[in-house]
């Protein structure tokens, strides 16, 4: 950019979708934003963009640029080919038809290549030209920056590592394999692992904190019980941390980041899981004693990450 | 560059020295090369970078860069850490001393990156900005192109992904994990797998060609069996084949490449074995059947690959 623009960035949530107007020479820094629901299943998306674009381009001022971030499969055209949470959407070319219904020019990619960009452009990677930026959600996310350049890919699906098979004896994947990352190192895995040691008799505390019933046991109870200073949650979290450096370390070796940025919702765990994940990855990651520790954090930019993304996308797509 | 110039290649090999001269305009035209065994533990090796690389200048005609290539962890200012067959060296700044011996400006890089750069430049990847090549041998080695460019990582350390784990219960690996990918899908873990077959009587043909001794049987035997017809030496080949998919599934998963090409030993057995793997790696590619299936061919430049790589990675570098 030779001045200062203003961006829009939309992030397009399992439950709402969020805008933001921000300032090209400081993306973080959001002048205004907007969220609505997402549509049921999806089905008028485009509207839906088009309306939270409208009212935060009427609230910063004249737009120059639109970014679309997605959960799902985007090329690089910015055709939507599918999202887990939108299942009335198919082949959906949502850069095209936005650009048409808005007249501004419109980048479409998925949400975890957004968030990284964020976390690059103005948050926990900032500054850093080899960023690795994963987040563990229900599912896991990831976008490379590389170069000071995001990788996407030749077809736009670049940063999938939650399906990188790490254990083919493992437990199946919706996707058709067994043992995918994924399955182990997301909110669902910390889940198995709490139910497997609750009905092992292994996770007493966290189970009282879910009204006594083993199959109500959620993260979120073995964090607050971990946190209270039972032993058997903080064991259960140490396993999960264990997965969690086991995947992050095979990244580590392929793509030899500075910094590597967590975000997701187990990012609200942070303070627990951040410590164990590190002991474990430093004995992992290939030559550690001849190499400087990579630095783990957790995401700066909260909830707003996606958006924000999503318009340092618009901003830096040639 | 902006005319033609002369670069020198180097690649330090467990055996050899190879040099080449080629000129920056047709980088895999090689002009001269020469050719020295590699100094006993890596002692003097700058010595006998200097002898070959005055021998191909002067059979070439003056050069203006060099580049090496050499089997170890090389760090973005061209110091070798470690390498396996260089038992002697440790912490050898080798750009700078091989750079004040020759007065031209030397850039050094591990062999991985640059049978890389030369598939890239002139070889199987040529034109493909998103390019992945993995050299099977003794090990696994990988270098990584991504928009264009090759991935080096924070350190210049990226591109090893013989180091990630895919069954954490798998054989123990010399850098202290378990299951790690060059256990399984690396000359050695062709090795294991036939071994195993052959301790289960699973494998009759291939022990003969060994001349009977079931501790002898290595991989070249199994592939000969396979090609005279063997169904037990082709199993042994498929399942090799598996692992082989497995490890590039992941890497495709996280970097989706246009083309995967395969260098190394194998590539002997290129015939037999990438036909096995390609359909198993379009099983296993998340999302395969909503993009062009990866194309895997085996490596074009041969031999002279990690010199011309290296006369490439001088060229390139900034």
């Amino acid at each position: 950019m030779l001045w200062p623009v203003i961006t829009i960035g939309l992030d397009v949530g399992g439950t709402k979708v969020l805008g933001v107007a921000v300032d090209s020479t400081a993306p973080a820094t959001v002048l205004a934003e907007e969220r609505v629901p997402t549509p049921e299943g999806g089905a008028g998306l485009v509207d839906t963009l088009l309306e939270v674009a409208t009212a935060v381009s009427t609230a910063a001022g004249p737009a120059a640029r639109v970014g679309v971030g997605v959960p799902g499969l985007v090329d690089t055209s910015g055709r939507l080919h599918m999202g887990p949470h939108l299942r009335k959407v198919h082949e959906l070319p949502l850069a095209e038809l936005l650009a048409q219904r808005c007249g501004l020019p419109v980048v479409v990619d998925n949400d975890a290549n957004c968030h990284a960009l964020a976390e690059w452009a103005g948050g926990a990677a900032s500054g850093a030209d080899e960023a690795l930026v994963v987040t563990l959600g229900t599912g896991i996310g990831a976008g490379i920056i590389a170069g000071g350049r995001l990788v996407r890919g030749a077809n736009g699906f670049a940063g999938e590592p939650g399906h990188m098979v790490v254990d083919p004896n493992g437990p199946p994947c919706p996707c058709g394999k067994r043992g995918c990352w994924e399955r182990f190192a997301s909110g669902s895995g910390l889940a198995r692992l709490a139910r497997e040691a609750a009905e092992a008799d292994r996770l007493d505390a966290a189970v009282d904190l879910a009204g006594g019933d083993v199959d109500e046991v959620r993260g979120e109870h073995v964090t607050a019980a971990a946190r209270a200073g039972d032993p058997e949650s903080h064991a259960v979290l140490d396993e999960f941390a264990g997965w969690i450096a086991l995947g992050l370390a095979n990244l580590v070796n392929i793509l030899d980041p500075a910094v590597v940025v967590i975000g997701g919702g187990l990012v609200d765990a942070a303070d627990l899981l951040l410590p164990l994940v590190r002991a474990q990855l430093a004995e992992r990651v290939m030559a550690g004693d001849r190499r400087p520790p990579v630095l783990l954090v957790p995401a700066a930019l909260g909830e707003r990450a996606g958006a924000i993304g999503a318009a340092v996308l618009a901003l830096t797509d040639p």
